[in-house]
């Protein structure tokens, strides 16, 4: 598969964003993370890992985004379609940039209101006190009431391709879960291998693995692996956002080691069955609480508990959220994971997720579902 | 090794912080940064990678800190050293934290100063709309004048040890290059496989992978891999930020495939002698930028080339930078990186990196310094 996109898709990109833009009387939009920046420029690297510079590109209302960066990143984004870009020795703790980008928006937006994403699930990812210093210079900032974020729910076909690389790949990790998990191997363990197996499999890097184990369930999804051995009769449960040219998958897998506990087997055909109710309502005009209420029925989650699934795409999660509250409507081209969660013992859960894709005639499954019982490794 | 920290530390570094605010006449701190976050609380997760939900510390100027975060973090954050935490459901669209964190900032800054980390390597990782209504409801932010930044740039003998940790796995990792990189293998495989053993040598995750290949050295060290397949006398470079238990090793080898280019193994020479020439100064009391001389002289950097190292711990890299402009004075503790670049051709680099620690009778060597030619792989 080609890895990037072509420059049209990104002039596309670029086109929806300026008309959008042109209805809510922004001059320019103002770009500071990963996902924003290479949503419109195709600039890809793991460098952002380091916190030290500022990134900064600027997409004006008419015209070509302008890239305004550290002089390290130059020869990578000179081989994106971009063709203005503004670079600055960085870090410098006088003048991070600063200076460059306020004569930059000055000079595009011409007095006019700079749009910043702002709303649910961003960050302006630069010093807080630089901010303060551009708004000194008289840029008149506001929200970007979302655009970025709603095109970005939106994917492409091309976007889809890369997901469902994703999202293939970890399914093959995940029918060689036994060879790295079994009763008595350390969690610490079965998280590495796992991560081992994702790039076996063709993971450019694995971002995200998270997991639980125990009897019934787990207590927590979030929590870094310990020391503790698998045990007979576990449900083990693995998570990940792995990555392929820059798209993730989020799907989980459980397992049972050894054997099953014929409550979790049961807490295991509820989920499924809630997963599928979930699809099958996943339609072009339904809203995201339609699809949390068709999983929530089956496993009785409450209108307070946490969310049952949610957008994926450039990040881990992103977009909409499967609540009682989320009245997102959805589209074709919307990527979503289905994830929900059963309560099987106070305290402890057991959380199932598949990833699908809308399409006009219903939902298109990108992950490999799982059916039928419990897997059982290590027997 | 253990994993975490003891209570004991946290409330060390607690304390020093607040008697910085108690100069700086602030009445608490605001945190919503992994690192920051990780540095007081000792919440470790990969949960940051979803973008969804904003997470927040508030740590009065007296008591403990208050964890003010999504309910799904409550188990986690329970296991910690905190007492006080303080949770709603997230994501929520209408308020997503914003007014606990409000009713929480009020009750403890009583129309104080809160200080937000806000200069040099920090952002404000919550929505800029959500941090408007903040200010909105009379809170006083200010910058917190480094104060997070100074205290996390000098590590206990517990971090240091974990960064010895990750330098001694991506060590071992190294050793074993050979097993995935020759003459013909693609760049994605052979990045793919350098992180495959670097989980084996024990890794927790791999957050950073970079790299380059070519004659006389590399146009970039920022670039994912591509698709093009290393050849009989390249110079290969890889360097890695693994993490163990939440801590980053951070340096680079070299490698000559089957036969070493004369011009590349006089740069790789220099970049030795640079290595040891930085070593020999960073000692307490030195700046950054004497550090950066002893390196820039024998590599023949210019004063507004990129900088040839900087400190790093619980991220990539953090604190000081090795330039000519940076005046910060080593202290004992510190964890830096040594990383003269030298240009071979119109362009192309090498580089090499090592980690040092400053200690009170000079420098420590924590990654497992390189020496002598250029390793050959691949004969």
């Amino acid at each position: 598969m080609m890895r990037g996109f072509s420059e049209e898709e990104h002039r596309a990109r670029v086109d929806r964003a300026q008309a959008a833009m042109d209805r809510l009387g922004l001059s320019a939009l103002l770009l500071t993370t990963e996902p924003d920046i290479r949503y419109f420029t195709g600039f890809i690297t793991r460098f952002w890992e380091s916190p030290s510079r500022p990134w900064f590109v600027v997409l004006p209302m008419v015209g070509d985004p302008i890239a305004v960066i550290p002089s390290i990143g130059a020869a990578l984004m000179g081989r994106t379609w971009l063709r203005d870009i503004r670079t600055w020795t960085a870090p410098n703790p006088v003048d991070d940039g600063v200076s460059l980008l306020g004569k930059t928006l000055h000079e595009v937006a011409r007095g006019g209101k700079v749009g910043i994403p702002s709303g649910p699930e961003t960050h302006l990812r630069m010093p807080l006190a630089d901010f303060g210093r551009l708004q000194g210079v008289g840029i008149d900032f506001g929200d970007d009431d979302g655009i970025v974020a709603h095109l970005r729910a939106v994917k492409s076909e091309a976007e889809i391709a890369k997901i469902a690389q994703s999202c293939a790949i970890a399914g093959r990790a995940f029918t060689r879960i036994g060879e790295v998990a079994r009763a008595g191997v350390a969690m610490t363990e079965v998280f590495r291998g796992f991560q081992r197996l994702l790039l076996e499999e063709g993971a450019d890097w694995v971002p995200y693995v998270a997991g639980g184990a125990g009897p019934l369930g787990y207590a927590d999804v979030i929590s870094p692996a310990d020391e503790a051995p698998l045990s007979e009769g576990d449900v083990l449960m693995l998570d990940t956002g792995a990555v392929w040219d820059g798209y993730f998958c989020d799907f989980d897998r459980n397992f049972a080691i050894g054997e099953a506990n014929p409550r979790a087997e049961a807490a295991w055909a509820h989920l499924v069955e809630a997963v599928e109710a979930g699809e099958a309502v996943a339609r072009p005009g339904a809203r995201a609480r339609d699809v949390w209420a068709a999983m929530a029925r089956i496993v009785g989650a409450g209108e307070t508990a946490g969310r049952l699934g949610h957008g994926l795409g450039m990040q881990l999660t992103e977009g909409l959220s499967l609540t009682a509250r989320d009245d997102t409507e959805l589209e074709p081209g919307m990527v979503i994971t289905l994830e929900p969660a059963i309560e099987t013992a106070e305290g402890i859960f057991m959380v199932h997720e598949e990833n699908i894709v809308i399409r006009e005639d219903g939902p298109q499954r990108l992950s490999p579902f799982a059916s039928g019982r419990l897997p059982l490794i290590g027997v």
